[in-house]
């Protein structure tokens, strides 16, 4: 990595951003990420609990890279080229539809613009969706299935982390027709996913030597892998979604099993997948995927294996990079018609 | 819990018991529940690598409750009632015989006794079965499912720790016929179930902030568990087997998932489950399965949620106890004619 | 450990003991180890949060344990010999007096009753101490230094879990008057020592892959270990204490640094140890202490090495048994004359 | 951060790197690190285990960043122009001879070349030091303390990670002489400071929950440390040093403790540290110092209260970074007259 201000010199104009809820893990991490990102600078951050606050007094890892003061509100967003939302769900959209009429760019890291369906969303969030004209247009901010609508789009749907892993380890699959109209996902997440409010489920004496399913068949990612997989596959997947939470704090792994439709070999799989994925720069085909290769990183790996009749595909991910905000700066990129990994291209710790 | 001194006096006999690897997690695990024993004296315990130390200097937790020295070999078999053999795979067919022969009941707690078939033990463990005669005699050591033979048996295999698991999950299923015959297991377990040598995956910076998947389709307790509910199910089940390494020492959480066969209800399911545990000591059927609420007992835990026109039932224990060294005194006491329940009533942490 | 039916039907009297505040992680614990324990019967336990709910279903643990509901206080206490406070700091002293008017013996686990001079307990509680009467006669359960004072006492104040870890740790150095007035304490603990309540510190995404110090230099525990140290030791010895939360759920680690006084070699630290718990059953000197050998269990092992003109001595036990109710438990025993280790004699995890 | 490639062609010059024993945790750190570093290439990484392996297939981490096959040794340094050597201790004296005769410049990872006394060298590590004349030039890689010999030196040792947590808390107020010139550093690690290879220690199951102090008082680092400090501080500071092992992957926070000399109040503490690091890039003086903030970067962060006539003070690094490559790179970078934090300008994690 390089000192930002050295590479700046070289590009005529830096791309200002806000991030909307600076506090919680995502905003963070955005501004983590950003920090070093060369062609972007962050002009606001906002904060109702902080405001006031340094943004390196809060988070004091940004000590040096972020010289920002948090405020409750954007109070200019003239000079802004895209605005990060990383708010609760339900907030983000109450932000979105007034940087949309001023012409800003929006990234909204929740879940208020990912179900297109504004029923459907209204079943599964449990109150109203408001703005109903921009869920139509948001664009699922998955870039290695829909990067042609990614670029130059306005308003982008963040994907959830659970949602990214399961897409990413069983989209090949689905396109390629070879398996059943039915996928059992058992995912498990590490405890950064569920944010930075204390709850009993995430109280170390609870969670630090256990695992933990919870919202068994009625998690909010099952309509979301639904919906995002509907687009690109040929026919609808049904999905059945367990997540559990294990004692790590970042990473995800999502293990999700098919029946094989027609015969196919793990030759097929493997060719199916190094298709998919072997010209991608950050979602790899391994055969052993570990979350310590990924961590930190905007990298994920997946792997497929056949197992008689049935199929295993893993997908594996950092929650708060690729699974957040490493992915909302890749949709950043795109949107604003940047090599899609600058800022983002540094490997997995390893260790 | 009470002086074992004071109650032994009780009893007119004291059932003297051996040990055979008694350096192991397993081996370690039996003498500590065995120490409470009212009814139970460990005679000798054997180790090689210790032979010549003391017990309590080898496993330190066990000091002022066994006052043992390590030998190489049982010398005296003479006065023993039973042996515990905890030693690894292929070892102990080679100790049984022997025991057998002078009439002295065993509990192996390794993979040699398990699989009833010569020849599926020796695909899965890749060297001969040296002992196929009291193979064909040995009882599966699951009380809650093979009661009736373990009370008398001379030589009973004690279960795989995922195999509990997984079959006290789905037996109650499985026996009931309402489920296809075709079971999706996606199984983790914490370090301690991958015993005491120090290997890669379970060097703490390897796994100590991931979850690994391993032995994918290919573990030696997929023939097991289907050997299992064979016996009790009226049809053969066929296991799709995943077992995955999380970051906590002890406890297993297995997920299984089924199809439904024709309809089946919440209801439906809650009453087949507490029809087989509500009578149970050990086996619970709860709404939310905790590793926290059985480790170091030896309860165990099932739920089982109906989603659509799937059902995932989750099995949760200590693989150390209700996996191991605890359902292998269980079925001592049953062996012996005692109470079941002898030297383990005692409930799980909590916290 | 035997069925408590059976053991029960030789014993005269049961005692009969009520826990107030049985939500929390030491009431819960207290239940947990006197359901087996052969003399004593819970006859109640209270809870505001949770009254009117089985113990069992709040506690699930517990189940076939325990058959209790818990209540909002103890409706009559006529028939009760022996209450346990398990209530936050400022609670307890609300209950204790009516207690004692009453005749019925207590046992404070908060910290109510630790420190002797209410001008001390006012500074560091930060409020008025309501019955400074009791405070007067309260005996400090620390049975190894305490014993003869504990046998027959109406009012124990339990000792903090660091507090009890210091002292087992220094107490042999501190009597033997080897060392200088002057004790630093390195102390480090699990999470569930911080309590049931959800927290910004204790949030696994928080302290999951950290350790963290706290309360630098103004700890509660330091008063209490110096005033008890008082009381055996001739001579005032001042403690510099810091404690550090570590990513385990269970468990206390306190290194303690001394200056030696005059000569001192390592085999006579070896003697004043042996001195000191050669006859404990609780209490060990060892040469590697080890959180897991003592972990779910009353036990606690002490270490001390001579490293040139300096000392450090470990204490290594389970906060929520030894460092809290496990040791109130071996207190009751003292207290009503029976056997000190009656329900509690039982080994650590070591796995 | 951006692509190297964009970066490089602004160079005239990339200097070419080997790396000696590059399949360990700090030889793959290296590389992790120094594939974004914009003005070095990896020439060469070499590992006797994996020789004809590429890195990518053993660090997998590392696809699509390292393009390198390891060999069994650097078949043509004639090229290069600096060599890492991360071997174990008695290896490295091994390499360094070769490197400086051919003029390349070297920078050891391991302990051969930081103690500067031969004798206490073969004390300490238990075998002669074959390379005395080497071992006089060798300049300590502490860039904080030893900037301006670190500009233009041929060969640096690399700081321990402990000795560096240590010198970095202590080192201020050790200059400032308001200090005895005594310490007692009470230090906890991770255990990838213990490196890839699997032992007991390290076992899952044997410190994932718990703490263990080990090479209580004869770590080797207590003579590095002390010779350090020698060199900046105006007199002898002897410490006591006992490093723990704490359950998680990357971190160290060591505590240290003084005597204060004369007055010092925490304002004058305050004082003296912004002094010392006020100007610093990556070590900074804070209130709430957390391993988190630090981990993954090549940050550091020291904390220091006053405690009455004591005073502690904290050090807190990831092990791997500012505790071993991340700090070997700062020193490359003086090494070679390129801006000390070029490719290390990056913030740790936060979460």
């Amino acid at each position: 990595m390089v000192d930002p201000a050295i590479i700046r010199g070289a590009y005529a104009h830096m791309t200002r951003v806000g991030i909307i809820g600076g506090t919680g893990y995502t905003g963070g991490e955005l501004a983590r990420i950003l920090s070093t990102h060369p062609d972007v600078e962050i002009a606001a951050m906002t904060s109702r609990q902080n405001s006031g606050l340094r943004v390196q007094d809060v988070h004091t890892y940004l000590r040096g890279y972020v010289d920002l003061t948090f405020t409750e509100r954007i109070s200019d967003t003239k000079d802004l080229d895209l605005v990060f939302v990383a708010t609760p769900h339900g907030v983000a959209m109450k932000e979105v539809p007034a940087l949309m009429e001023q012409g800003i760019k929006a990234i909204d890291l929740s879940g208020d613009y990912r179900l297109h369906d504004v029923d459907v969303y209204q079943r599964w969030y449990g109150h109203e969706h408001t703005d109903p004209d921009n869920l139509q247009d948001a664009v699922y901010g998955l870039p290695e299935f829909f990067r042609d609508e990614l670029k130059g789009a306005d308003l982008v749907a963040n994907p959830g982390c659970y949602a990214t892993s399961v897409i990413l380890a069983c989209g090949p699959l689905m396109k390629a027709g070879v398996v059943g109209e039915d996928v059992i996902v058992d995912a498990k997440s590490g405890t950064s996913g569920a944010g930075m409010v204390p709850a009993v489920r995430t109280h170390h004496s609870t969670c630090g030597e256990s695992i933990i399913p919870y919202s068994v068949g009625n998690h909010r990612h099952t309509p979301e892998i639904e919906m995002a997989v509907d687009r690109f596959a040929g026919s609808h997947t049904k999905v059945t979604f367990v997540p559990q939470l294990i004692p790590i704090v970042r990473g995800i792994l999502s293990s999700c099993y098919f029946d094989i439709e027609g015969d196919l070999t793990q030759e097929d799989v493997d060719a199916i997948y190094e298709k998919q994925y072997g010209g991608e720069t950050f979602v790899h085909y391994v055969q052993d995927p570990s979350i310590r290769a990924v961590v930190a990183s905007n990298h994920a790996q997946t792997a497929s294996k056949v197992l008689g009749d049935k199929v295993v595909s893993f997908g594996v991910l950092d929650n708060l990079v690729k699974g957040a905000s490493g992915q909302a700066v890749q949709c950043m990129n795109l949107m604003l018609g940047l090599d899609e990994k600058t800022g983002l291209n540094f490997p997995g710790l390893g260790v």
